[in-house]
């Protein structure tokens, strides 16, 4: 049996509305050419070269990737501008970072002395050269550094010559981040230090890019197929969500409750008011448990119960992670397969 | 660098301390010999045959796969007595079914006429022979049915020669269980319908097994590893607990909270009192947030903090989930690597 429809497809599988993605890689591109910055999007959420492929084609500058291994398969498949905006630490890790850095332009993200450290020794080393983005603490409170502690970390950069201050990153780039980079900038400018890049992120961060025009240019990666939780953020609406779990009823047995063929491993563990998935065909109903294959879905407030076979389909809860469970994407184009992706750089944990 | 020690490994890795999981296969099986009552383990939380083969080797009957890929995997590798204790529902599904079933002693779970037809249209299809469990509903109120119901799907089951009925399912078969296990089990025998397996499971239900003499086997996965929540279930203590994952710390500029590089990509979501996973150098850290890539570790109750570069050794909230992230696994003897296994069933949805 060819795959050449949904119906052909096992389930759970995952759905791409090729529609509804290029129309959001058309429309983010053109709310940052509105901006007047960059484009960058991050390849966590579909991790598929074609796909970033098509991202660059519509006026990406490059591309981030979390992690090394992830951004040696894009160098693999023939990506050069490359943004790992995170700390790389580990002299393993440092090492491939280096042999990367021999075969593309890539640049890091660091919030410390010692990660600079640790990087710069390998990037030496190898007689290679790699950019570098200091990172300043955001709203998440999560990685990044102060103000100060910026500057002396741009100033620690420019002594080695391996290494290249590229700028600032932020994530998420909210509007409230602003004081701090302006003191940043200013500092930086005091000490007649250049500054390239100014790079923000965040699906929710993009809408307010425009109060930031220090930015030059944003990350972001969930817009590609969107969410519930970014529907739930109000960043966008279901009518833009291009990505859905095709599942199957298994079990009906309860007046009021089936369970589905896709739990945990096919849609991960997140949730928006305690739903795992909200349930395209039945917008009512409450997928309120999952184990690993099993996911509980209460049809209380529905007016019909399907029954064992019936396909229903989810629209995850967060497409990132739900990319990172499965080794296919299906491409759609209506009901007819377009496109069946192998997930590349799926489960890149180094 | 070849890779022998603990400390030449990237991270985020799975380490497997050798000693503990061979205690636990050996202590699982001695307790089901105890019983006098077969042990089928589950391998979802390996997903590794060899790992199997060592369960076979310590006097395992065979063993249980969730997914029809599961068992393809484990046919592949040579595994002969193979049950999928779950309905396979969908033409493609149970077409790979029947052809494993000409391969393989194959034995499924049904709950529903309808999960019965399908899989009997594929296996008469193929002239193919399958076992078929009833499932009995159970305290997770999940899949299964009532003692009724399944004297009907056993004699619904007799009706074609291709399907053979071989007992009762049950999940999770804690003690009070008993008795609609043994109306059943009346109902059955009063139709003179023979039963050969009735088959417990999970790894808190062992501990009742003994209190339902008429088990005939468990089917049992996480007591391999353990994990956090099992040990605040109460079913094991940490020092059973074989599975840690090894992180290193990515950012410390905070004065009592550093964050890691393993976060919900390598110790999934789940929790414990909000704990993503417990950090086994610091009892009193609270890993009280994961994003993708990143953890938040709170040190506000410790004595100190650690640094940039320092490894912490996390002992999961759920193995299961853990193994179906990483492509491999490392089984250590002391801080020597004796075996780098390929996770062969990770991610297999199908």
């Amino acid at each position: 049996m060819a795959i050449t429809r949904v119906s052909d497809l096992e389930t759970p599988s995952v759905l791409i509305d090729l529609d509804k993605m290029e129309r959001n890689i058309t429309s983010m591109q053109a709310r940052c050419d509105e901006l007047g910055i960059d484009f960058r999007p991050h390849i966590k959420t579909h991790k598929i070269p074609d796909i970033a492929r098509r991202q660059i084609e519509a006026g990406a500058v490059g591309i981030a990737c979390q992690k090394v291994s992830e951004a040696e398969v894009f160098v693999d498949a023939g990506f050069r501008d490359i943004q790992i905006p995170y700390n790389i630490v580990g002299e393993r890790k440092t090492r491939r970072l280096a042999a990367l850095a021999q075969r593309a332009d890539i640049t890091v993200a660091v919030d410390s002395q010692a990660v600079v450290d640790g990087i710069a020794e390998a990037v030496e080393e190898a007689g290679a050269s790699i950019g570098m983005l200091v990172e300043l603490v955001s709203l998440n409170n999560r990685t990044g550094t102060t103000s100060q502690a910026a500057l002396e970390l741009a100033r620690h950069i420019a002594t080695s010559e391996n290494l290249r201050f590229a700028g600032l990153m932020i994530y998420p780039s909210d509007a409230a981040i602003r004081p701090r980079l302006q003191e940043t900038l200013a500092l930086l400018a005091d000490a007649r230090i250049d500054v390239k890049t100014v790079s923000g992120g965040g699906s929710g961060a993009i809408r307010e890019a425009h109060l930031i025009p220090e930015l030059t240019e944003m990350r972001v990666g969930t817009f590609l197929f969107w969410d519930w939780g970014s529907v739930n953020s109000r960043y966008t609406s279901f009518d833009n969500c291009a990505m859905r779990v095709r599942t199957t009823v298994v079990s009906a047995n309860e007046a009021t409750r089936v369970i589905l063929d896709g739990g945990s491993k096919a849609l991960h563990s997140e949730t928006v008011d305690s739903n795992y998935g909200y349930i395209e065909e039945h917008p009512a109903a409450k997928l309120y448990k999952v184990n690993e294959e099993h996911g509980y879905v209460d049809f209380s407030d529905c007016d019909a119960l399907p029954q064992v076979g019936d396909a229903l389909h989810v629209v995850p809860v967060h497409t990132c992670v739900v990319t990172n469970l499965h080794n296919q994407l299906y491409g759609l184009r209506g009901d007819a397969i377009e496109e069946i992706w192998d997930v590349a750089a799926r489960g890149m944990v180094w």
